[in-house]
């Protein structure tokens, strides 16, 4: 079932889940032209989307809300907590740290890793500040599944490398370089930059 | 020309010159298959793609790395400068501030506001924080282009209502909330729990 999604409807499930969770934060039916705008789509696609998970609602009332958001928590594997840690505590990654909004989609932020010794044992939100050196010692105690890189352009490369190495086989990129990582692993890459190109583009059209 | 590029195609254009800027500073051909894995589709669509630009390359050889990243840019408008402003002087806010990135693909934060008085006068990057009141005549005196929203959730929809007032036609919201916005204002949202979600899916899978 699970390996049937097609990759371009598993990226729309969080923004279908994060509609349910904001715009209905009540129980309550819940119709697909939401979850349309939500995901910038249009209804049909919603109902092709869901129809994937089982998912079926009610004609001219909408999806359950609460059957809905447990079936795509479900899919998404939201229902279990997973252990996240966080390189580089600058700006950008004590923002992420700091995010409340992930606790609840069970992300858990259990580590930042710095180099700078001027940031090595400050506090950001719970945690302590902890050397880029410990970064292996860290995942395997503490069971890391994913990683955010937060760090310069220049130093992601090395670290997402040390993570793989490390086993962690989902990454989170935010520095604006393209990783070359092993098959198996998946990375998200958020460039703010693209985001910004595509902006620019409808400016000028 | 520009009208007939799918919405698909544009939103891949700024990965293709992330690639060309990056990955291949210097100039030279650069093959469909690097561009490809840059922007995680196969080297078909890049050819397809960049079709639409009128931008051929040379079989077994590749596209011409100027020619190429010169036509992007003048397809996303980067060929002139856009004037930006950052609501929101929190980590977020001051992390897309000191990013420099965004310099050289013609993006410029030229102010930066926020509603905390502990913020307002203090230095971000080479701007001083100023307050959210100031936000209206900021927009027509600079002539801002596009608002980037780092605010906490609950003032996103209020501030970018003032935005659109105010005649801001673009806005990237990196508040997880979304946004009801005029039809003719382009909203792109990074919204780190979706990428998140989606890596979920993959740990599990």
């Amino acid at each position: 079932m699970r390996t049937d999604i097609p990759e371009t409807t598993v990226a729309r499930l969080p923004r279908y889940l994060r509609c349910l969770t904001d715009l209905h934060p009540t129980s309550g039916p819940c119709s697909s032209e939401d979850l349309a705008h939500a995901a910038g789509v249009n209804a049909a696609q919603v109902r092709k989307d869901l129809s994937y998970l089982g998912a079926q609602g009610t004609r001219g009332v909408g999806y359950d809300h609460e059957i809905l958001s447990k079936r795509i928590r479900e899919v998404l594997g939201l229902t279990s907590t997973h252990p996240v840690i966080v390189i580089g505590a600058g700006n950008m990654g004590t923002a992420l740290t700091n995010y409340r909004g992930f606790d609840t989609w069970g992300f858990d932020i259990v580590a930042v890793l710095d180099v700078d010794d001027a940031r090595i044992g400050t506090r950001v939100d719970d945690l302590t500040v902890e050397p880029l050196g410990r970064l292996e010692e860290i995942v395997a105690d503490k069971g890391i599944e994913i990683g955010i890189l937060a760090t310069p352009p220049s130093a992601a490369q090395p670290v997402a490398d040390r993570l793989m190495a490390a086993g962690v086989q989902s990454i989170l990129n935010l520095a604006p370089v393209i990783l070359q990582t092993e098959d198996q692993v998946s990375v998200r890459r958020v460039d703010l930059s693209t985001e910004l190109g595509i902006l620019a583009y409808h400016l000028t059209s």
